[in-house]
């Protein structure tokens, strides 16, 4: 997760507002923010935790946390290795037309889950939300207002029919991916596609 | 999960084939055949352990286990302590008119989740089939045999679609009392049953 560092900086370090002494290389002050910004999700939840607040804690300028990572969500997204961006998700599925959201939320699904890279970290977070109230806090904060929220404000679906399909997808990954229930497991992607999304655009459509 | 001994036992325990010596109780034979079963389910699977081999290694009588326990199933129920019993769950959904499956299956599955005692162990359950694949399996060949393949036999309504109804209930219950994300935590049953039901009976009508 660490950047490579840009040759001679770019400066932006230097902005940071600190006192004198040993000034720290962008990659050391980038992973300062980043060790802030766990604590503080952890402490204060997603929605708790705010980028001036990160900042403060890893004794940065705001507009330096700007700089590294765009928003919030950025920050969480880096700092708790979230296996999905949002930024580029959202506008993927939402970008569809209204009469194939349900089929392109199923093909996006499949494939962020059929990669076993990505599927790991997916699955050790839903782990630890299964395991640890904080940890749910978080992930519930986050996913409500990088996903849930944003999809719903874009077509004016219900959040409740968002929740339910994704729920749908959350399920059908599970059976699929992680207990290799038989034969969803072996099904193809196409054989999903046909038989679950006419389901998801019942709730979005 | 302990049942009381029976005053002067009904000498089931006799009848064990065991040799001379003491005879344990009826408590403590089956408490043998539990830990056992235990035993075989985690080293073979659900499928790979009959109860001809787990009566073989609890040194008892099969019959005596088919008294205890019935069957396979129930043994597995028990020993695993199993939070629902599909002897039970499955008449229960299947016994509905066929345009009725969806309705009756998103209800069966709020009243079951919406109990924090049988919440808890069907959590524990799908945590440790996350973590570790000996659970996986065990999970996946007993949720197979005992439901999946039970319903698509009672209905002729093929498995993939079952699994995608279930995976539909089991993502929604994650939402909803796991991670609790709003608005669907908060939900009534009665939304969701309006809202889900369609989708069920869909795959399953």
């Amino acid at each position: 997760m660490t950047e490579p560092v840009r040759p001679g900086g770019n400066g932006t370090d230097r902005r940071s507002g600190r006192g004198p002494g040993r000034r720290p290389g962008p990659t050391e002050t980038r992973e300062a923010i980043l060790a802030a910004a766990r604590d503080l999700f952890a402490e204060k939840g997603y929605d708790g935790a705010s980028l001036r607040a990160i900042a403060r804690a890893a004794d940065v300028d705001p507009a330096l946390v700007h700089h590294f990572f765009g928003n919030k969500e950025g920050v969480f997204v880096q700092a708790m290795q979230f296996p999905v961006d949002p930024e580029k998700l959202v506008p993927r599925i939402l970008g569809a037309p209204r009469d194939r959201l349900g089929e392109t939320m199923v093909r996006t699904f499949l494939e962020i889950w059929g990669d076993e890279e990505r599927r790991a970290p997916i699955l050790a977070m839903l782990r630890s939300a299964m395991t640890n109230e904080q940890a749910a806090v978080m992930m519930r904060q986050f996913v409500s207002a990088a996903l849930f929220r944003r999809a719903a404000e874009t077509h004016r679906i219900p959040m409740l029919r968002i929740n339910a399909a994704v729920g749908q997808m959350i399920g059908v990954a599970l059976l699929r991916y992680v207990l290799k229930v038989e034969p969803i497991a072996s099904a193809t992607d196409e054989e999903l596609v046909e038989l679950i999304a006419p389901a998801v655009q019942q709730y979005l459509g």
